[in-house]
């Protein structure tokens, strides 16, 4: 896959209980922390290969800070701040965030916060925690069920169509699949630069709100680390909102909950399926018919909530779970 | 990652025992048959999207005849054939062969015979097998413990810094993972043009044999179906050389097998580690170290025989597993 | 544990489309047939010991023709049969079917056909079925995801607390978890003569039906198994009630499904937890409570629809699938 | 199954390194410390209702102190005293350990340390540890990859007849499995009282030392987390002897390892198979004949080493693991 953009580096998310935000995610998902400056917390996946994928912010609302994209090389960021630019959504540049070089800032049409780069600093172990696989960037750690590396977000927009075209016209990510409903209108994107189905997906706020964020995932690989996570969470009042259970779009074996500070979280049980071919005709979900509607969001494994559509961070009033009758 | 080759198409194996090494594919691993023709059979795993990716053939001895290799678009066909041809190991188009079309034939410089193409059928499955999942080419099969894709190929060679380079600098691969020996010497290249850590690998042949085949690996996605498929190897006679078991290098969880034509055959449990850095480092494993040299083979499960480094197809005479003492 | 009757041997269900269940138990769940005679077909899955475990025969409306016990020894039988006789519940002694001895048949209070017998056949596998494994009776199946063994029934009833007893008392089971509801009203009984925490159990009939069929459960032993059997039921319009979830009774992983014939199946994809302790104290839901009521029935994976507690076997008018809003 | 004793309750071990022994079991395998006593640690998984099943004491060298059974009621207890003390092998009562009443202590033929007792304390759960499983008599931990419940137990034995007929005749348990050696020597012998092909098993000291201890188990129940123990023990220095692998005696999926102090420790991956026949004919593999021989031992996964047979602890003088070739 040809792109000039290479993988999501990291997702900085608000939370306005931070320690047990960061509990949650060191202790239940295995995370490590990288490093903590001012009111904000850095942490990594054992398999992520960079300083931090997940940023916590103390603040008075959950929601999304700023997603991290690397660029294929030197060149194409430049391509990619030119194409930005163009369509009138750049911020410019910034060079004060830890763990990353100079950096370009944008939003999305729908006003979601996004930063391009192409320098940034590898995670190297301490003597404690380097693995004797030279592949793994630190040992498996001995907590909860440890998370391997950040997958994907997600994010809810007022107007599918319109970010889409963003985020592959001008972003030069590939539209791997997509959900149409009634009347043709689009509900669904999902977004990919690697083999990956998506890195990116994008869903329809049903509550008609612009920007809010859905959810991040992390992925395990294993589908059995899906039930004992699951195990883990109705044992420790962590909410599940659906699954495990497996989609058909991407084909994920998926588990949503809500971490502390009210930001959704999705946990990878496998890996899907990948796309290596060139030429991929995105896979179009009619989701106004019974069976895709049906098949597309589970494939197997209950049926997700009301809530899934209309919950985001930040919550918009009348539509937080409790309304929402979780 | 961008590289002109987009993803391994096929890998064409000859067979002594042409009706046992389809039954094999066929009823063991679940496979569908897409097509015959004179001596061959073409067969798919469910998630493989062309109209083939396994061909076997009638012939005297096992090994390979053929590796085909999608390219990333015309262009990059076209850059990929000239680059074989300045290095002398281009053959010529063809466009002879079932479900591909006009194909530039070369060898690797240890031999191996190897195709590049550009157009190629796609899979369009028939009623009886046609999927409710949209993403999914056909129905998952109800014959033994299904392989669900292709997933890389692996080649003896005599020379690994000679033909990684060709892998390299002329095919515009990536090198991800590198084992170095005694002195120096290189004895195992892992190589990919995507996320997955390798489409092709080079193995040292410890005989000094040129241009022998090693194994193709077809992929599950779930550790689980290793121990479901070992069982029913176990039950039936099909001969288990390594596995279940974890290699350091790669990650994969690993079985190998041996079809009854005599090629050696990976199942793969799940997707090891991805990557996704547009500045990967090749990871250089010290096999002349003795942690590196037990971790990198089998990070756990056993040990892999001495056959594993010896035994490839065509046979080598005094290197059969018999001889071997398998 | 100590109880006169030692374990469960087969159920024997009506099928209104007997080809069909037939065919769903052999090509889905990889049972063997071990034997056909007039309008009856008898089933075992490959770790079953004796000749069969499943009987199905044609009728005009699923349910439940009898459930076969086998007494832990002679003597067990004949204490066993008294305690029928004193409960004027028995029907007396009977050696016509297949594959059993001489048997006592007797019904329960709300009218569940029983037999209780100590001589039945074991299944002697014919060569081409004959396993390596000398504990296993005969080769694991290519077919579908096959089951390895019957492991207990489900009976809905008018009354919990009458059947119940009759079950510890005149039956000799031990009662080994139990839900308690609004008013104190017993509304579900798990009760087993091994370290199975239930062999058959009993729920509320939320019609008021009397002597109506839940399920038959068969085991897997590996959680992987009810995502793949999911995965071919999602595919071939196999209706799935709910799961693959998580019970809290039980600790079972389970997926309900209906075969052709109307008739409710369980798939048990691990073992829960077993119980060796010989005062084990009957592990007590009050499901007037809300948290037991929640995390008894899914302790993860989603819900159970209004037709677990409501369809059953034969249907009751006005309670069928579609009725009920499946 | 009707035995006079009712199941395994607690393995006590000497370990020359009882805190690195202690952190193995708390630390990687999530067992909970339940109590310390002089230079004892008693420890139990988190589904063992008990109040320990493992009890680990400082000393000179590492070995077993004893292992504790209960038995089926307090009559079943009176029998089994009085067919000890006929067998002339008693040592009389005691009241003194922890978590325990009145015990009755013995030894085996080839003096392994047992003990019998009807009283014992269970286990609950302080609020911290409470479950909302009712059936859970602790939470789930988040350290390591916590083991579920105590297993099972295996004796090194000089003379496996006469120890086996111990077991069956004087213990009331029954005989599961057996392997026959050339000239007909009975070289091993799987034993239990429950549904679990054993609680018990013996095995023939290659040694021919008396009274050794072989390892004792823990099960687990899902075939994954055998890989992700495996995956944090070869990260961590723990030697791994075999497995993941799959055993044809028993069927079970194992891992053995060797704590700290220098036991040998069995994880259980899955349930095996299990039995509920009352006239259950015992399986015997002929090892002599060389198919018995091989998938007796491993079904699938590598082989055992040759320390399987001759490491036991206590160590006999130049059967160390070192001096094994380990």
């Amino acid at each position: 896959m040809n792109s000039d953009i290479a993988q999501l580096v990291s997702v900085a998310l608000y939370s306005p209980k931070p320690d047990e935000s960061v509990a949650f995610f060191h202790s239940l998902l295995g995370m490590e922390i990288s490093h903590r400056e001012g009111q904000s917390v850095y942490l990594r996946a054992y398999e992520d290969f960079y300083q931090y994928t997940l940023k916590i912010t103390e603040a008075a609302e959950p929601g999304l800070e700023e997603i991290t994209w690397r660029a294929s090389s030197p060149e194409a960021l430049e391509r990619r701040v030119k194409a930005i630019e163009a369509a009138g959504l750049g911020s410019g540049w910034t060079d004060q965030d830890y763990g990353h070089g100079r950096a370009y800032q944008f939003g999305t049409p729908d006003g979601h916060r996004m930063k391009l780069l192409w320098e940034l600093d590898y995670f190297h172990a301490p003597p404690e925690l380097k693995s004797k696989l030279r592949n793994r960037p630190s040992k498996r750690p001995l907590r909860g069920v440890p998370v391997r590396r950040i997958d994907h977000v997600n994010l809810m927009v007022s107007d599918v169509p319109q970010n889409r075209r963003f985020m592959t016209e001008t972003l030069d990510f590939r539209l791997r699949e997509q959900k149409i409903g009634d009347g043709g209108v689009e509900v669904g994107a999902w977004l990919s630069v690697s083999a990956l189905v998506h890195e990116a997906a994008l869903m329809r706020d049903a509550t008609g709100a612009r920007g809010r964020f859905h959810h991040v995932a992390y992925w395990y690989g294993a589908p059995q680390h899906l039930l004992d996570i699951a195990d883990i969470f109705s044992e420790r009042d962590v909410l599940i909102e659906g699954g495990p259970a497996k989609h058909g779009t991407t084909q994920a074996y998926f588990l949503y909950c809500f971490e502390p500070g009210g930001n959704r979280v999705e946990l990878f049980g496998d890996t899907g399926y990948l796309i290596f071919d060139p030429e991929w005709q995105t896979v179009v979900w009619d989701v106004a018919n019974e069976v895709d509607l049906e098949k597309s969001s589970i494939w197997f494994g209950g049926q997700l909530p009301r809530s899934f559509y209309r919950y985001g961070t930040p919550v918009v009033p009348g539509h937080g779970l409790v309304e929402i009758g979780r």
